[in-house]
């Protein structure tokens, strides 16, 4: 059985996406697109292959017949109106982070997902596929460094356009540093403070970069996050959690080193499409896999909520510069 | 459209290549098994799913309808026949290594498939597919470390079995080496040498091991090669190419390290399915896409002729301690 | 010209420098000890050599005439009497961190200092010594990563006694981190907070282990803190200076990796000595070089005077959770 | 008591080092040097101290009662001469390597010393003191990886004079490999064997550039060398030791890192200064601490004469390109 896939956005992440759903994964074809830009859809239709619809909308992309599974990658602020109406459709539904935007979105989306009774949503928090975040969370889960004290999280980006946000810092880039800190630590945030670095001169003025993350958890680790949007030397994502009888660390991925003119150089990755890419890849996969076994793989809408739930206080705390406390609605029992 | 495959013999190699084709390559199915042990071919024709037809001997296979492609993992002895026969059914093959054991069988190969008129077969050297020797070789085509010098190859194995043997070191595991070091360098071996080192107590003692040969190319750059059959502490391949101008290497692949104890710690991996798995999924779906697009993607019959045609001259090399000189037949244009 | 070193405490540090200076450092020896226990001084003594006086007390010994030079190594609460002492003598001195416990005794020696008109003394902060963490300068001041903007410090310890409180992580061990922020970045600390992460169990309960400081810098510069008392693992210090180009980090040393049973290992030092050895060496030898010159070389006074006083900060950070502000004295003249 | 070295040849590394033994080293000065380039000698002696005697010749020196120790920096081809001298004036002697250029002059000095009845000379190895070299000896020495099988050694310096033959590869350069191979494993050299591989068009058409040696043990294990005269890319010496449970291996020595425009740099030492700085220091600290003791400290005159013999052997081998036996005089009882 393949999976057919309708892909709702057809920007650089849903090209890359249906690209990966045609031509790398198992068991998946793209058999719909859609986007704002018409003709941006009906070019990557044509790339992807003959047989692959163009909708007018998101909407009868999600009723039509050819559509088994939904992929959502256009704008956040379109996120909760599509998986909704995919619930409502009853077809499982991958969308791209945010989950939504704000937190009552999330909600109805939680709400929507509990009435239908089974899990449909997943979140496209793709670090949870990546090798090396794996394998420190099994190094953790294994005891190998005792119990979790400390996350030491740093995201850095070569270069992010003027339309970047102090508060886009939370809810487009800080956003995975708060999914893997769940994910990893199994627990949710319960505070969060921003202590602004000092500006670096190569960005825009409205701008704070770097910026400065301290988490809180419920158990009392502290997880820290740097986020650099204009780093200027590459794609950096490190991640070290201490426990009580040592630490487990993402290494950067080499497979190839050079040596010239006095220098034993490593590439750093120049973005997260090469960092990450195997990732994504696994991400879909996972999905696809799970879809023709008759279950949802990935990360929950509940995952969604908490992250969008997180960076909304984490905007206010950028505003306020002081600690926040954060509380959640009650866990629904389908994401225990 | 999918491409359907038919593999011949399901031991490890095969089963695994084959659970591949059905469960993680784009574009690729498995119609058709065989083995010499046919309770094995039916047992791994259910695991891979319901519709794997489970054929009495290769030649039947091959010949089959529901085969589009054949997939040779049956034990070297058999390769040239199957081989061969696919060529004459006008089917793509691929033949895992050795292409075959011995020259006059890769020579039939050869004239088979110049005369059947455009290539249809490729040899399993999945190390081609590695990142790490893809990016070596990305950085000597670049010139950023000027001509090849040296090539400098350790290839350590954690134990091997008793059947084992010295000369076996050339034709199963060195075979590797010679691979890479043709392909990385674009030009032919044209001696060997064997200097044995000290045995190493853990091994049988009818097996040389390690074992250290000295590769020399064409154009004079010398090729080292350590092969250890035995290191006990797992599996590790390296490579340097030195240039005039500075030297690239490969970095075993590392994602997370874990500190306790006083050690910083990076796993070895355990063997070579781990070492090279994403290798052999990488050569297998450029085969597959290839195919999709009508072309033969892989390393050729010449390849395989070649490396069996060093392994021969590297046989007589351990035999006779002294440097050996190796000729080959013309090649043949379709290989230029 | 030899110079003779006068060396009051003779605990665990003061007869590592008192044997440096007798068999490592070139020009100097050490003439004269003392200690409130008079036995152990008279040990270390006869270990160093058959003239090595044992005076009573520290004043004795500052006014020998056998005695060039004084080197305070007894706890830190008699450090601002022997530093005045010896100021006093008009003899210059090495101070072993903190200059004194509390700012008022500082201000006192700076006053000392600046009455006597030139400077004698120096502080005894070896990471300044360390070529890592000169490496990292270096790369600041050539350029290379831009105008600094986030310092990243991380500071474990395999274990520390009982009676190692809460406000000795400030004190004690991030007076280290508080010294090398300042000469990396040529700037004072204008404000610290504390955050502190969960406790590990492997600690007395009344110590916060592990602990984490914001120190916030005049350029707006962010100083982030990691202590770990008890890590368990070893003696692990970690720096990493993010620039608005680049970042320079500081690489464990190491001098050879070893790999057995599927691991490749590099040793993690087990404590200050093995780590900074090296550093407080140089540090001894650069103190005596610019003796024989008739210069004083090394931290200053003001140095010891800033450190301590963002400590003091620091411990009412400690209790209070809050952001805290640092002021400081007017930078007398000869310190600048 | 200071040691009063003399030193013979006021070149590159006679300057050096009698720069350490009276700024670096503790216990030692230097009262007198010599030099054929008197004027040389003149300026090196005015730049160490006032008073610092400048000789006529080496035996001068060798006579003098200023001089307690013989440091022998000048051209290969005097130092047996002056090594004889010191023996017969009783005193302690420091030869730079080579020992001697022929085996004939070693065995002289060996049988003058073996007539001395207790040893005087040491021979410059100097990388018997680095920290890497000695943890790899530690390890194996530990039992860590088991019995030793197999050497790697590279050796790279940047760029090298027009003056430097093929056969300087093994008497300059090659030898210190053969030195560490001697001292790791602790017992003879008994073949070598050249295989020049492809010359780099960076050096002059004269000199075999890189070059590559097989060295075989008593015991079996083999020695692999990789020479480069004219890397280009800086100075670099790697060594793999292989036992039959694992290997150890040296680390380029970093302690600070750089990433900026998309790479991780990790610099490399531009020149064997910088790279075995370190290791001169403490290899004349040992001995002119065993001195001060009475005792004679460093690699023997019978080391010195094993080298040579190598090198003898090796240069055969160069020119033969055949693997060549090595033997020994018996080797005298006060060097077992």
């Amino acid at each position: 059985m393949t999976i057919r896939v309708g892909v709702i956005g057809t920007g650089l992440i849903g090209t890359d996406h249906a690209n990966k759903l045609v031509n790398v994964i198992n068991g998946s074809t793209v058999s719909a697109v859609t986007d704002v830009n018409r003709a941006r859809a009906e070019q990557v239709a044509a790339e992807l292959g003959p047989d692959v619809g163009v909708f007018d909308n998101g909407h009868d992309l999600i009723a039509s017949d050819v559509v088994d599974a939904v992929l959502i990658c256009s704008i956040g602020e379109t996120h909760a109106e599509y998986t909704l109406a995919s619930i409502a459709a009853g077809k499982p539904v991958m969308c791209e982070k945010p989950l939504a935007p704000t937190t009552p979105e999330c909600e109805a989306i939680l709400e929507a997902e509990v009435r239908h009774g089974k899990r449909l949503v997943i979140v496209g928090f793709m670090r949870r596929y990546d090798p090396g975040y794996r394998q420190v969370k099994a190094t953790l889960d294994a005891g190998t460094i005792g119990a979790a004290l400390i996350l030491h999280n740093v995201h850095r980006n070569a270069t992010v356009p003027e339309s970047f946000t102090s508060f886009m810092t939370m809810t487009d880039s800080m956003i995975h540093e708060i999914d893997t800190t769940r994910w990893l630590l199994g627990e949710e945030i319960t505070s969060v403070q921003v202590a602004p670095p000092k500006r670096t001169s190569r960005a825009f003025p409205h701008l704070q970069d770097p910026q400065f993350a301290l988490f809180g958890m419920e158990s009392g680790v502290l997880s820290t996050s740097e986020f650099f949007a204009n780093c200027q030397y590459g794609y950096d994502v490190r991640c070290e959690l201490v426990g009580e009888l040592g630490t487990a660390s993402l290494v950067n991925p080499v497979v190839a080193s050079t040596t010239t003119g006095g220098q034993d150089v490593d590439a750093v990755p120049p973005d997260w499409r090469v960092r990450f890419g195997p990732a994504y890849t696994a991400e879909l996969q996972a999905w696809i896999t799970g879809l023709r076994r008759g279950e949802i793989v990935g990360p929950s809408a509940w995952d969604g909520y908490a992250a969008t739930r997180v960076t909304e206080f984490g905007v206010q705390a950028v505003r306020s510069g002081e600690r926040v406390a954060i509380d959640y609605i009650e866990k629904p029992a389908i994401y225990r």
